[in-house]
Parts: C-alpha cells; structure tokens; sequence
C-alpha cells in the first residue's frame, strides 16, 4: 500500500464514519419492521433485496457526492460510478440481508476505501448492536457503547483449538464444500450463519477462521480492513489476493492459515 | 394449566425476572473476557462449560432460596433440588454455551417455573443485546431499550414462504437429519446457529420454524413459554409434548406446524 498522508487519512476515515452513520437510520427503519417485504433479484434461488440495502446506499452515494465528489463508488445495490482520485469506496449497505429478513443482528454495513492493490481502510457498521469495528493504517478499533477497544487477532496455533465460522454450510459449489469439510473435520468447533460479523468476532480474538466462497468485492473489503488491522491474514483459498472476492479465508495468524490452506488445497 | 391465583402469578413474573437479572452481570463478566477457559465435560466431543454458567446458575438459585424456597429447582449446572410447592423452575444460565465462547450474542439466559403439565411461565433473557422475552398466560411481550412490546406469531401459510431455523445442520441422528431436510427444502429460507434466539425471533414474528433434537428440558421449557405465549406452537416432532425435550419443532401457527409434522413424519 502506497504511503497516504496523515490529512487524507483522516479524511477518508472521517468519511468512513460519516457513511456508516448516513446507512444506519435507514437500514434500523426496516429491521423488524411489520410487512418488510423482499423482491427477488436472483434468476432462481432466494436473494432478498430490502428496501432497507437501497436506502442505505442511496444515503451513502449522498454524503460521498458531498465529501469526496473525487473518488470512484462500487456498491452493491447501485453498481459503479467511476472517479478520478484512484480512491474506490466499496459499499455493502446490508451484508446479510437473509439474517436481517430474519430479524437476527448478525447483518452489518460494510464501508472500504480502496486503491488498486486493496482496501486501504474499512469498517464493520452493526447499528442494532452499536458496535462498529474499524480497521485502517492506524490499526483495528472497536467502538461500541462501552467505549474504544482495541482489535487484535489471538495466537491459537493449532487447527484442534480453533473454532472455524461459516455463513452456511453448503459453502458453493460441491468441490468447494468438501474442501470447507477438510478444515471442518479438523477443528475443535464450527457455527453457521454469522455472515460479516464472523469477521468482526475474529477480530475481536474470539474466533479463529471464517472461510467461504462466491464472494463479491463489496462483501469482503470491509470484513479485509478490519480483520487485517486486528493482526489477522485474508487470502483467497491458494493464498491470492482476496480483495476481489470469491473463495476467502481470513485466518487469525499465520500457523493457521498455513494449515487450513494446506487443507482446503488437498486435492488427495 | 390449573388456574393460577392472580397473586401466585404476580410473584413468579417477577421472581422470573430477578432470577434474570441475578444472572446478567455473571454471564457478562464472562461474555468476551479474554482467556475463558471452556472444561470439557462430555466423553466425547465438545460441551463447553464456563465459569460463566455455573456462576450464573449460582446467582439464580441463590434468589430462589430466599424467595421461594418451597419450589424445586432443575437447572443444567448443578441438577434437581426437591420441593414442596409442585412448582419447579427449569434454568439454563447460558444456552449456546458455544456462541458464548465464540463471542457471539445469540446465547441467552433461559427460564421458566413448570409445573407437571409444563411451563406456567416463562423467558429468555439476553443480557448483552439489553432484551427479555417473556412468555406468561398474561402474554407475551418484550423488554428493550427501546420499551415494551407485546410479541405475536405470524400468519405466514405455505411451507415455501416460511423462514426455518436450527442451531447446527447435522441435527441429530441420520434419521433425524433426514428428517429435518424434508422440511429444508420446503420452505424459502433456512438458517442456522443462533440456539435459543431463534425462538425468541419466533416469537417476534420474524420467523416461522424452529426444529431442533436432543434437547433437554432447560433448553425448551422457557423458549416454550414465549412462543405459546406469543401465538405459536411448540411440540415434540409426533404432536406430542415437548416440555421434556427431546425432539422439537416450534410453529408460528397451526398451519405450519401440520405441514412440517407430515414431512418429519414421512419415512417415505
């Protein structure tokens, strides 16, 4: 990552905030609300779109318009504007939009700010539970109704201590799940259905592995900035680059991420 | 139910509530603490007990000694005190002892006071996220921040609008797993892992089943006195009585319960 200077990070953390603020008021006017209802913008398949993901994007793209007219937008609701800065903001207005229909606080806003080689700054928004996880050059904070805490990884060296977290446990496809089931097989614990807040936990050093597949850009970049700011690693399943999206693993340190790559690689 | 003197009803509610709020600040002081230490009490596998339940459960009977020192006392920590009363209260100080470790909020504190037939009255209490479900034959309702609102079951009718939830997809025995996917690939939408908080989102209206197995009476007997109280249904997977444990489904109404009943059932 290239050197920023201290204004312009400021300003983009600043702005971070502020967008996480612009989303919270519309995505909690939906949650548990009576009658929410969800369109289905999936060819097949059960792909709920609020109303809540769109109005907190639009609210979003407002205060950008605003504060850094500059930069590009990738959201998911709205797709891509482009921009002039080399800065890209990478919105998910709602990740897990499935737990919020149900009405569980497992979903959360996630905010980036990226250059070409990633995120350069993040953050995890969850506004039910008022905790927002931060991650940036200047390291990884939780902000909750407590006060500040600072994130950090922990040191669990080997797969039989780990306790390994999921979204659901059809993973993608067939080859993608047995090679979640590899690592699966291997560690102490495993829990379903968390979706960002995964990240946020193993950020926090309560957990130690989160790994899926068919992620977007927007899905990732937040969770990135914060668990890589707590000390953590998040790679693609061969240890790429996982900015993009697609099969991540984000592991609390580098024992274990070596053997859960090991495994998911396993082709035997 | 035998009809119970307004007064007797009066003293469990709020004999129900102390006992949760006895329990709080213990299970909080564990909750994210680093270094919990989880003991391995099963032969095999991994059942977590933390100083946190026991010192929960403590807490609790601690209340009762003082405060209805004639009723009997189930609780999953420390097992059965004889009464006197024919009143027994059914506690489990932290169900989901695994999100618990994991860090996760959807672990809750679960009570209810029981007599031979089941649960009188009930709750779950969540002491991180600040929210008490209560399930009584006064109804059944909500405590937050954000004040009290009285919780009601929906109305939803076809299996493939229903939201289902379970805590982890292996479920039981290969039976019951089979079992248990008859009714996944039903309904929209299935989620797992969040324990003892999906019936509370049940109760809210935000979801519509619940199927679990190898339950034991301190798991179900609160969460069965919020949702019947809020409107829904909660049996055993043949219809039959659920307060003992064991096999569970919990229903948002009538219709949903017999459409998943038939599919459990079916060995087809």
């Amino acid at each position: 990552m290239p050197r920023l200077s201290q204004p312009l990070l400021a300003d983009l953390t600043a702005t971070a905030s502020a967008l996480a603020d612009a989303a919270a008021p519309e995505t909690l006017r939906y949650f548990r609300a009576d009658g929410l209802g969800a369109d289905n913008k999936a060819a097949q398949g059960f792909d709920p779109v609020t109303e809540g993901d769109r109005a907190a994007e639009r609210a979003m793209r407002a205060v950008l318009a605003q504060r850094r007219p500059q930069d590009a937008i990738l959201g998911e609701e709205y797709g891509a504007q482009p921009g002039t800065s080399g800065l890209t903001w990478v919105l998910d207005p709602i990740d897990g939009t499935r737990a919020f229909l149900a009405g569980a606080p497992s979903w959360g806003t996630l905010i980036a700010v990226a250059d070409a080689d990633g995120p350069i700054l993040g953050l995890i928004d969850q506004p039910y539970l008022r905790e927002r996880f931060h991650g940036s050059p200047d390291g990884g904070w939780l902000d909750a109704d407590s006060g500040r805490r600072a994130l950090a990884t922990r040191a669990t060296s080997g797969l039989d201590r780990a306790i390994l977290f999921t979204t659901f446990p059809e993973i993608g496809t067939t080859s993608e799940r047995l090679a979640f089931e590899r690592v699966r097989d291997r560690v102490q614990l495993t829990r379903y259905g968390l979706d960002c807040y995964a990240y946020a936990l193993l950020a926090m050093g309560q957990i130690d592995l989160v790994i899926e597949a068919g992620l977007n850009a927007y899905d990732i970049q937040g969770p990135m900035a914060v668990v890589e700011a707590a000390g953590g690693i998040v790679t693609g399943w061969r240890g790429e680059p996982a900015h993009a999206g697609g099969r991540v693993i984000a592991a609390a340190n580098r024992d274990l991420h070596a053997q859960a790559l090991q495994l998911l690689a396993d082709n035997g």
